[in-house]
């Protein structure tokens, strides 16, 4: 069994997406002064390597802790995108995949061999109609390696509203620059916050020999 | 497979311990001024399902990011110790299991039938000599339903640097309540923060039919 981890480091130099809060960790006390050391963490519901709830995009919609935790874990499907062009994933990619619902689907992009040490504006996305496409599958998760899975700035917001108003969660903020295309076990719970947007979440693949 | 949740809830009402950070969680903006819902978070590095880091309680020690992913997801064992008497998790009750090498061990005691909706100072803890038994038997990791592995208070810090100066992290504030004693796979890898004393977790067990 193999463990790869595809989660964002978390840090005081960590990027946010514009807007957001930004990522904050302090020493609270420490050692000898006291026999503990604690810190402080201040930050944002979508910092780093996170979980969007409907709530996040959608008025009234499902807070975090009611979607089932079997979203989170599971068979999941990494797709290997990172070598197209197109400036967001699109429907044509995906039908390529053959995608069935319940599926838990990964996008490897460009954004992955980029990385994310420095926030960038122009990551690879997921258009709308490829979102319009998952939702009419009803997967059960899609996951980007960009802190959005929306264009920077766009105007079509489907990306968020298709999936979130099916109760899709999304997971933001991958870094699956270590991935192959394939199948594996995914284990992504967010922090069990209640009546909240999104979470960070502590994601890993499982891979098995 | 059935997935159980043995994390505690994240809200404004969850207790932390005595001199911890408090948990705050308040909205940074809003839908319809704005096309999502984001949320404030500060929190203590050791708020509600946490894990304690080496660098926690040993001065120079290993910080959360240092320690392998494995400690974190595998096999694991619950000892239901709900229905002793005695103040602390001792020695004796942990020979009788007859631990070995490499196992996690996640401790449920009366804490989890009295549950952790209010911080109360008569909580349930590990005692030294039972810290160092584990930490001589070299366990991957050690777990326990209460928000400190350590007597409220004592002086007797072994329950942590006994266990953390092996490099053998902890996870406390588990909630056992609906746990029998058995075997598990555990999943509570924490949150990736860097050169940190300790990290919150979502924890789940899987129990395979």
């Amino acid at each position: 069994m193999k463990i790869i981890d595809i989660s964002l480091p978390l840090n005081n130099q960590t990027p946010v997406y514009p807007g957001n809060v930004s990522l904050s960790v302090s020493i609270h006390h420490a050692i000898p002064e006291h026999a503990t050391q604690l810190s402080t963490i201040t930050m944002g519901s979508h910092t780093g390597t996170h979980i969007d709830a409907p709530a996040h995009a959608v008025a009234g919609a499902m807070t975090l802790d009611k979607i089932p935790l079997e979203n989170f874990i599971g068979p999941c499907r990494v797709f290997d995108l990172s070598k197209e062009d197109d400036e967001a994933v699109t429907k044509k990619m995906l039908e390529d995949k053959n995608v069935k619902k319940g599926e838990r689907i990964l996008l490897k992009t460009r954004n992955s061999l980029r990385g994310l040490k420095e926030f960038y504006d122009d990551y690879v996305y997921l258009d709308g109609d490829a979102a319009d496409y998952l939702a009419g599958i009803s997967v059960m998760l899609v996951g980007i390696d960009a802190l959005s899975i929306k264009k920077r700035g766009g105007d079509d917001h489907r990306p968020h509203t298709s999936l979130l108003s099916k109760n899709i969660p999304i997971i933001e903020g991958l870094n699956l620059t270590n991935v192959s295309e394939g199948s594996y076990e995914l284990f992504c719970p967010p922090l069990n916050f209640t009546n909240i947007d999104g979470a960070p979440t502590r994601a890993v693949l499982i891979q098995h020999a």
